[in-house]
């Protein structure tokens, strides 16, 4: 394989959960944010806030959090006499790309500075209390949350699927119950041998009928993820909910 | 500002659209995708296809296709006895964001092996024919594209909002006029000195009752994203008919 600056800088990177006191300067927030800018945008619809009052998700000293934001846009556009005509569905997929390419640079340039960070992915189900408590106007969607501080802790790096799980060539395969099941084996055993669970106490509770099996001698990833998938989320309701509380309506054609 | 390589990678980052016939070896392909891999992903629900087969857009040699990919979580699930039960709306929005992540790792992680690379965000528009071509399963859905190779051009980077336009603290700001002017300026001036729609030969042609006033001279940014959204994609239908066809029926509650 390999290797520079660049790529170990990727392969190191963790979730951090912990951070020290240490307060992060107005120069490495907008050298991170600066060099988010330059990813390959369809749009730049996408707005960062900041927060650095006290007591943050992990008790990091910094929360970033990246919005879809068509307001901006929207400006513009009346500016130069345009009318958006475009559907809230194309516009909310290409400001989710947009949005995430920028978390996602902001996550490698922190890393690179000795900053550590962490996704909170559960924005959008609050949304609309974000949007309130910084005052958002409508067409600005909160899509995730980053937590970002210096790390006071040292985890690995977590397992990922076998690279021939993930990159195909000219033809999907047909997955073998083999493949399947050793891609369940790389990631759990992955998981067990770091005590993932264990250490961050974390089991997702089952419904009434079934009985609980697991314990953290082989609760690991892929029963965790099976039970997110598995019980959370059937009704499409409270996202739609909070995505028309700020302003979009993805169902709908423009006339 | 704070620099190292990683900033600096990020900040020289550009499109190309001009490939030297030069292939990049299996060690640099499996190099791009393995630090992809280690991004703060939901839940590792993409894809990617390679095809290495001769004339990519651009002459580039590689195309890469970026999906979102539930299939292989309800296999896995399937294993874990576990049935789905998630909506696909939720399902879409969080693996968009994990192929985004995905893809924009890869687009990074070339850049400092020397390659460059364009996305290509109309795959999800022909996402049905993609899915035939690669005879992907249902519930994997063609995002984006990203040709890559060894450049055989090198321009600037390109222009990009002011930083006070996009990272705001406590609260969004109420974006004055001269805010908007300021960042329409430094877009539309930004890009006229790279003369980069005469350059690419783009202009979006108007629709027949409004009369064209730009030209070369004065066509830039604000212009053309204005007429992007100002006329196309009215109905949602294209978008959420590809879906279907891939398996995905983002309006509907599950039971």
């Amino acid at each position: 394989m390999e290797n520079n600056a660049v790529i170990e800088n990727m392969l190191n990177r963790k979730s951090i959960r912990r951070y020290t006191d240490e307060i992060p300067s107005d120069d490495v927030i907008h050298t991170i944010v600066r060099a988010g800018q330059q990813a390959p945008f369809a749009t730049q619809n996408y707005s960062v806030l900041l927060s650095r009052k006290k007591r943050q998700p992990f008790g990091a000293p910094l929360l970033f959090t990246i919005c879809v934001d068509l307001h901006k846009i929207e400006l513009i556009m009346k500016r130069r006499n345009w009318k958006p005509v475009s559907n809230d569905l194309i516009s909310l997929i290409f400001g989710i790309q947009d949005a995430t390419l920028m978390a996602e640079n902001m996550v490698m340039a922190a890393e690179s500075l000795g900053l550590g960070s962490c996704f909170l992915g559960a924005a959008m189900y609050k949304a609309a209390k974000i949007a309130q408590q910084y005052r958002l106007p409508k067409r600005v969607f909160p899509l995730v949350q980053l937590a970002m501080g210096y790390p006071a802790e040292n985890p690995p790096p977590r397992p990922r699927y076998p690279l021939d799980f993930v990159l195909f060539e000219d033809v999907y395969p047909d997955l073998s119950d083999e493949m399947v099941a050793r891609a369940m084996s790389q990631m759990d055993e992955g998981y067990l041998e770091q005590d993932y669970y264990r250490r961050g106490k974390i089991i997702i509770p089952l419904e009434l009928e079934r009985e609980e099996t697991f314990d953290y001698e082989n609760y690991s990833w892929t029963e965790h993820i099976s039970r997110k998938w598995g019980l959370w989320h059937r009704s499409t309701e409270e996202l739609m909910d909070q995505l028309e509380q700020c302003g979009f309506n993805i169902g709908v054609d423009r006339e």
